[in-house]
């Protein structure tokens, strides 16, 4: 692939001196990948997480300022584990991240199931259409977006696999597909622990939600005080802002 | 039944003339109950409304301040079916309002089944342990407040049974059993359609959580803006009491 037919840029994740590569013409991270980074449990001491739809690594990257725990990163779309391999070694996280080049469904050997303290994942958010089925223009941000690679079902079978025992999986998605995931948890032995709303402004529908579950755990789920992220004049709210860039 | 042994007292339902007869001693309605209230949907016009564990009535008498629609009640205790009567008659809400004195899980030709536009239910909220199936000092607030005669299951489950086709089921409970309900709805195709939570404090964790699913209503679930009670000063939010005087 030639890269230098690609508009790279570079951004800084935020509160960070780490720089990261995004393509706009096929994945930058978002405000759901910040936060969730700050929202999933980390390990105590020792133990491992991996990170599944990982894009270009910017979830695994955040975690790096939280934990010394090594982190699996998985990504099926080979532009994107290029920018991730690139952003991890030009930070010099490539001993803490490991990038695996992978369909999530196709995990095999690669990875270490039933051991990992947390995994986290912020995976493509809007069912299928037929319409999305059939067109092929922009394939990469499409599949980023869209559940063709891996559905709810998908997402929360195999984190099952990959936790260990009362270990947690921390997921992002829309508030709107709450009952699916409540219900894809359930079947697989993950139970709602913790849940937080994200409103873009105060008196508005939450348009993200944060949910931790765990592996074996008993029911009881705790939702935490909601954020809001702009104020009426369209700017961060301060709250919002100290939350989001402080590590 | 003596009703000059217990201590009765009458208080006003919130921003309303309706008078209350309450006793401490075996039922009182709390917040919860204002905000069911106002948060379910009424029917459009005409239509039939009915509210499961009714207690001495609070829900119902409150929804006629939002509707003409007939409302039955169903609730298995006599004491508080006493006090619901009572209340309707001196509010001269008997013709509109229906008590029915009996178990939700033991109804037959008294209600009309799958022909309600709105079921609301304000039930026991906390799973019973082999301590409280055991004592029975104060039966009547232990049957109020724990899942004795009527598990989520069983309230769900009849729930789904007398609303109509896209009719709407809106439940408060806490926010502890959100799997557990989400779960039940979608056993009994009732499908989550909005949902608000209610927070002690702003910053804290939610300690209620209200939820309206649709009959056989497609996928799809809006998360308001949360309710916060009480200020730091530790009386009402001006914003809560706007909210929970006016009809």
């Amino acid at each position: 692939m030639d890269k230098q037919h690609h508009e790279e840029r570079v951004d800084f994740l935020p509160g960070t001196k780490l720089g990261i590569i995004q393509r706009r013409d096929v994945f930058v991270f978002s405000t759901d990948a910040v936060l969730l980074s700050k929202f999933a449990s980390i390990p105590k001491r020792g133990g491992r997480m991996i990170d599944l739809c990982a894009g270009n690594g910017a979830i695994p990257m955040m975690l790096t300022k939280r934990t010394d725990a090594p982190i699996d990163a998985v990504e099926i779309q080979e532009p994107l584990v290029d920018l991730a391999l690139r952003n991890m070694k030009n930070n010099g996280l490539d001993k803490q991240v490991n990038v695996i080049h992978q369909d999530i469904t196709k995990l095999h050997g690669d990875v270490a199931w039933g051991r990992y303290d947390v995994v986290t994942c912020n995976p493509p958010y809007f069912p299928m259409t037929v319409n999305e089925r059939d067109r092929n223009e922009n394939k990469t941000i499409s599949l980023a977006r869209h559940e063709i690679t891996c559905t709810i079902d998908d997402v929360v079978r195999i984190a099952s696999r990959l936790v260990k025992y009362r270990g947690k999986f921390a997921l992002v998605h829309r508030p709107e597909r709450l009952a699916d995931i409540m219900s894809a948890l359930r079947t697989y032995d993950l139970e709602p622990k913790r849940i937080q709303y994200v409103h873009g402004k105060r008196g508005k529908e939450a348009n993200m939600v944060l949910i931790e579950s765990m592996k074996s755990g008993s029911p009881g789920l705790k939702t935490l005080f909601p954020i809001s992220v702009y104020g009426e004049d369209g700017q961060y709210l301060k709250e919002f802002k100290d939350h989001y860039e402080s590590w």
